[in-house]
């Protein structure tokens, strides 16, 4: 049995407080295991009427779950607007953040799961990280490019060797060393939080039909061949490159545990266009396991009982399944 | 009515004799409008024991068509073997082409729909276009940037502005010009071939997150802003630019008649991830129809009886249907 989940709110006045509000109210039909919000519990109040129960340390938690939804308070929101996000919330969004991933880091919380944050609010008080998953990655000493960015969904997975960045600075960006240490941590990651023992990783050409051996860009022939061969002398099951646009169809996706792509819309195209309402954004690489709900803020509909909790239960549960993976290994 | 559908059988050593055959064995439950096959006899012969009628000219089609295939039969492929495409094979696949083009072009034939080929075979003769687009869009004098290459399947319909070449070359390629001319080209596209009164264009942006206001990447301020500007202009229902990512799940696709995309893998991995059985691409910008089911020749599994006709029939069934709406338009 694992410790309780952490789940950060996000930004107060985004979606984030009534996500985890409903996926607390799905736990028994979702088979959730126990978790606990981080946030200021006046913006569950806001967006739902149910049962709140405030604690103060995660083992309280599994206690109250099967009756209220508990929160592991930090109120320093100010006052909260949903759909008005200010500088009060984006300071209780990280601090909702801090306290969660140390909570996770010390063993109190048995995973860390993060609701969506406002990148333009967090910036405005201060913020350097590019995102979560740089902040957590740094909170464990875990440098950026053995950090990976995996989204999940129940028919695919896949990982951006590359993410916010200019498409046209894709090409000078990739590298040998950084393709391999991407694919490196994604093997283990799918080893360690999804018990596959030999992973399957297919690499995306990065050029139209992968290249045409040459014809149409030479990126595969200098970057991702050579970056496939050093993965297969080390053991890891890696193939391509292919054309990218025949590997996501429902039959491709059957040869492969996760798709490792060059650059950001050719993993975020597919895991979107099939997994819209449903996608996971783990971090693979971490010592602990982080999942997030793969969508922003939805600052347009907060507070309106309009937000689907289902990526946030997704994300709860994929997180749960992992931790035990985990904690079943180590016992 | 229009005349009988010309369908070129492609490469004679590939798939494409047995789909047409396969498709001419489910016109009735497929409803597909006459056609007749251009190409080699003995290439349908080969791989399909079912009923053939040779014919002279495009108007015995519809006479024999509900007994038998008609075929206006080329008899130059040499000896062919299902698997193994030659030069011989090549020649043949042209000339089919050729004549194909010339019958829809003078009328005898209602629309053109082609047969996969191997470009590497037709490189090997001499061919110098691209590929079929191309060397159809010359025969009728129309420039490459007014010829479009359309994608559609049931759900979704998508133009990449640019197609094969190298993606570290497309920004360099792209310009408020190019994307102009390929959004009017598309409007007026599905105004005649789909009879859709005022097309919605949607845009894909060229970065991750279309940019971010310039945060990432500045081809949608200084390219698809100022495009999509001047096609509003002429009233044309053009939005965006909007993220890709975000673009092509059901709810998203239901804005739009077509999703103009900034490159090859941008506009064919939602399509091929949605509908790879059955995308159908259409070229717009043409004074006839044309159509082609989004395959190659598959020469891994030809003679097999392997392959799967749904694109062939959707491409039939699509260029039939344009091409009556066309000829309605006209009378």
């Amino acid at each position: 049995m694992v410790a309780p989940l952490a789940v950060s709110m996000g930004d107060p006045a985004g979606i984030g407080p009534e996500i985890i509000a409903k996926a607390w109210s799905a736990r028994r039909k979702a088979g959730l295991a126990p978790f606990f919000a981080v946030g200021d519990a006046r913006a569950i109040a806001r967006v739902w009427t149910g049962p709140v129960a405030t604690i103060d340390a995660p083992d309280a938690a599994p206690r109250v779950f099967p009756k209220a939804l508990p929160v592991l308070s930090i109120e320093d929101a100010g006052a909260i607007t949903p759909g008005v996000p200010d500088s009060d919330g984006a300071r209780c969004a990280l601090h909702s953040l801090e306290v969660a991933t140390g909570l996770t880091r010390n063993g109190a919380a048995g995973a860390l799961v993060t609701g969506p944050v406002s990148k333009a609010q967090l910036y405005n008080i201060g913020f350097t990280h590019p995102g979560q998953t740089e902040f957590v990655a740094e909170r464990f000493g875990v440098a950026g490019e053995n950090a990976v960015m995996m989204l999940a969904g129940p028919s695919l997975r896949v990982v951006p060797i590359t993410t916010h960045v200019p498409l046209d600075s894709v090409a000078g960006l990739l590298s040998v060393g950084l393709i391999v240490a991407k694919a490196r941590a994604t093997a283990r990651g799918l080893q360690r939080n999804f018990g596959i023992p030999r992973p399957r990783l297919a690499f995306a050409g990065f050029n139209p039909h992968a290249g045409e051996q040459g014809a149409i860009g030479r990126e595969e022939i200098d970057l991702l061949i050579p970056a496939i061969e050093q993965l297969r002398s080390e053991g890891i099951d890696a193939t391509g490159p292919f054309a990218a646009d025949t590997m996501f169809h429902a039959r491709a996706r059957a040869t492969y545990d996760a798709a490792l792509c060059c650059y950001h819309d050719q993993a975020l195209i597919p895991i979107k266009t099939l997994h819209f309402d449903e996608g996971v954004n783990m971090t693979l690489g971490l010592p602990i396991v982080r999942t997030s709900p793969d969508h922003g803020t939805a600052f347009a509909i907060a507070g309106q009982d309009k937000a689907e909790p289902g990526a946030m239960i997704a994300a709860i549960r994929m997180a749960a399944e992992a931790a035990t993976r985990r904690a079943l290994k180590r016992a």
